[in-house]
């Protein structure tokens, strides 16, 4: 079955009809020499491509106290090596009308660009450039140190929502690293210096510890041969070892963090629980807790949403999800935002009862199929872009997954029934959740204590 | 001034009359060729010997994901070595009419007996025998596993405090080891081998990470030959490295915790704050907070009890405390136990009223004068007890500080001013604590989210 023939997927098909899709279409992979994994996306409806190369590095790698060394490691990379001055890759991408992205997650850190196909080869060239010969100096650190500390000044110590969450990963993650801000704790981003950034480049950059994906108007043989001209002559320079975190502990008690502060002035709730991610899950465990999520809280007809905003008017907003990709245990998360004269404490009482509902009764097979049928066409959807689906490879790889799972994914979201729904719901969900309240500063009812922490703040 | 002209502290002398008592005496110090530290602390009032090893290890030093290893490893120095077999040495202290004990801490691990002084060389050769001999077979591993699990059963998780107490730790040392419970998560205690046991005591029980500490009937001359006939001999297997952690974080929003229990029949509140230890503080800060502690909490005359329990009847207890010696960051405590009627949030409300009135209002000279004298008498007292000395000096050198300091400690104490303690209470405790309460299975009231939670067991 091809994407042509799925044109209305929420309309006609059923969830069994895109049970026999393949995820991505005819992928090729290899590996060079230097350890570096390979892997080819056709698609060619145009003559562009997006490549990206994928490190199994993430903030969750880092070592304790040098938090936020792989974000910054990030900023790093566009600066100068050895054979390009600083800037120069960035100004030839806009010049040939290309665009280049990166990101830093718990698990991975990305590079990538999209460009008419002829320039695929110098792309290769100069990100196979900075992998290995990038400029470490205290002159090109000092500097970008401090434009992360204003990122991490705007992004977080100026949005109350940013600090919060950052205390309920705290709270959710005992034990492990996805506590930890990707960006960093302020103090140890203030500490990283040249040495960290030498040691983190030496022992991730290395390319066997990347991967190579290219989407677009390409064959493999030509992705290949460009690779092993590039990367290929990269050497191995170190073994990144296994990626062996601790396991995260559920700690007892009902844990709630309130944080009032004067810029707020849209309050809300979060809940969160410690669940698996597709990599730590039993069976199918994953893909039913994918289908809860949408269930429970994926848009204007999820049960959060249908009882708390249409059905009592108690919200503005609410909804639920799931952060499935993941090397370790991972979040799964209840949102809502109050209407006024709601109290947070009751909107948190009112999306706990509606998942108690779920826990105690189940969900229904209409809603299990439009659930099954909205993630699939998501999926679907995906495949129109390229980097979306360059994406879905690059994050599954970094997270402990494989291509082949990844491809007969739609098999298995089809094979979950209303009673793995259930029984996810009462294995993972039943526990307290660690909740976050943000509030304004007028919005005194709700607290804990407010009497007793209202007058110092 | 001698011990003996301060029979009753508390009522004639004034606390700067205690300014010049040097803790512990004619303290004496050597340094065994090995790295070894010695300390020897006269008492020549009866011929005994308390005979102390401390090393420089605990369980904040634990590599992540191998938590527990250092208390499991005071089991396993219990255990046969190349020359005894297992259950000797503790025979033979009970047959010469000794006592023994260890213990393991967060930043220590110490290992101690109490014997007639003839007895002096016969314990150093026995320790020193279990420091570099000892048998670590998979055989004497896996049964200890099972007793130190049985242990935690018992200690942790039979105990609805104590599991509370390991909560309340997480959430209050956010990116610190502090967090990690001393006698480590279960998971991580049940993948303990002897891989990871022999790892930690080449590592860590080599002499140039071990003090020796003779309290007792005994000369320097005396304690350092036997040193060296018997620790001397040992050999450094291993440099441990400094004991560098990450800086623990404070996370802003106010962070509660409710455990209930069936087992509780006697409800409690407890609430945390992060401040500096006496190696972390600046100036005289430690001081300050060791003041206001016992100003605040310290027994029957303190501000808490008198206001919660004297004059308002709404607390059966109340006090506060101060984990002050410690490598890093540590915390200061507020606890509370309700009368019938009062809710555990009333409580929390009147105690944090106790201590904004000190941050807004200070205390009184008579109070500080009270608080020093309370606290130098202990110590002073404590001069009278072998053991507790030694363990003063033991604490003191695994946790940054030195002979000297301790020895000088009553002078700094006696500089501590009204103005130190308002500045120090202003400083540490005028942010949120980490508030844990504690409940019976009826007790409804006071819960953040009841509703929502009390559902979901």
């Amino acid at each position: 079955m091809t994407v042509s023939a799925l044109a209305d997927p929420q309309a006609a098909a059923t969830s069994a009809d895109f049970a026999d899709i393949r995820v991505g279409g005819d992928i090729a992979t290899f590996t060079l020499q230097n350890g570096m994994e390979g892997i080819v996306i056709p698609d060619h409806r145009a003559p562009v491509v997006t490549h990206m190369v994928w490190y199994k590095v993430g903030s969750a790698d880092e070592a304790p106290g040098k938090s936020g060394i792989a974000h910054f490691f990030e900023h790093l990379m566009f600066k100068g090596t050895k054979n390009h001055p600083a800037g120069e890759f960035s100004a030839m991408v806009a010049a040939i009308g290309g665009s280049e992205n990166a990101f830093t997650s718990n698990d991975y850190t990305a590079y990538f660009q999209r460009v008419a196909k002829e320039h695929l080869g110098t792309m290769m060239t100069f990100e196979a450039d900075r992998m290995a010969n990038l400029v470490l100096t205290e002159e090109v650190i000092a500097p970008e140190r401090e434009v992360v500390l204003e990122e991490r000044r705007q992004r977080v110590e100026n949005d109350p929502g940013s600090k919060l969450g950052e205390t309920l990963d705290a709270m959710l993650y005992v034990n492990h690293p996805y506590g930890v801000p990707v960006i960093g704790w302020k103090n140890e981003i203030e500490a990283l210096n040249k040495v960290d950034a030498i040691d983190f480049y030496n022992r991730y950059y290395t390319p066997n510890n990347a991967i190579l994906i290219v989407a677009g108007d390409v064959t493999t043989d030509e992705v290949k041969a460009l690779a092993e001209e590039t990367y290929g002559k990269l050497e191995r320079r170190a073994e990144p070892g296994e990626r062996s975190r601790p396991e995260p502990q559920t700690v007892p008690g009902e844990q709630t963090v309130t944080l009032s502060d004067p810029q707020v002035n849209q309050p809300n709730m979060r809940q969160a629980w410690l669940v698996p991610s597709y990599n730590t899950a039993e069976g199918t465990d994953a893909e039913a807790i994918d289908v809860l999520a949408q269930i429970l809280g994926g848009g204007n007809t999820s049960r959060l949403y249908e009882k708390l905003v249409v059905e009592d008017g108690v919200a503005a907003a609410a909804g639920s999800w799931y952060q499935s990709s993941a090397l370790d245990d991972t979040r799964f998360m209840i949102y809502a935002v109050p209407r006024d004269g709601t109290t947070l404490n009751e909107l948190a009482s009112a999306t706990s009862a509606v998942l108690q509902n779920v826990i105690d009764n189940g969900v229904s097979g209409e809603e299990l199929e439009r659930a099954k049928k909205s993630l699939l066409s998501s999926t679907i959807y995906a495949q129109d872009n390229q980097a979306t689906m360059a994406r879905i490879f690059g994050v599954a790889l970094t997270t402990g997954g494989t291509v082949e799972e990844v491809q007969a994914w739609p098999a298995r979201l089809a094979s979950v029934s209303v009673e793995d729904v259930q029984a996810a719901a009462r294995k993972y969900l039943a526990g307290s959740p660690v909740t976050a309240f943000l509030k304004g500063p007028e919005t005194a009812s709700g607290a804990a204590n407010t009497a007793a922490t209202g007058q110092k703040s």
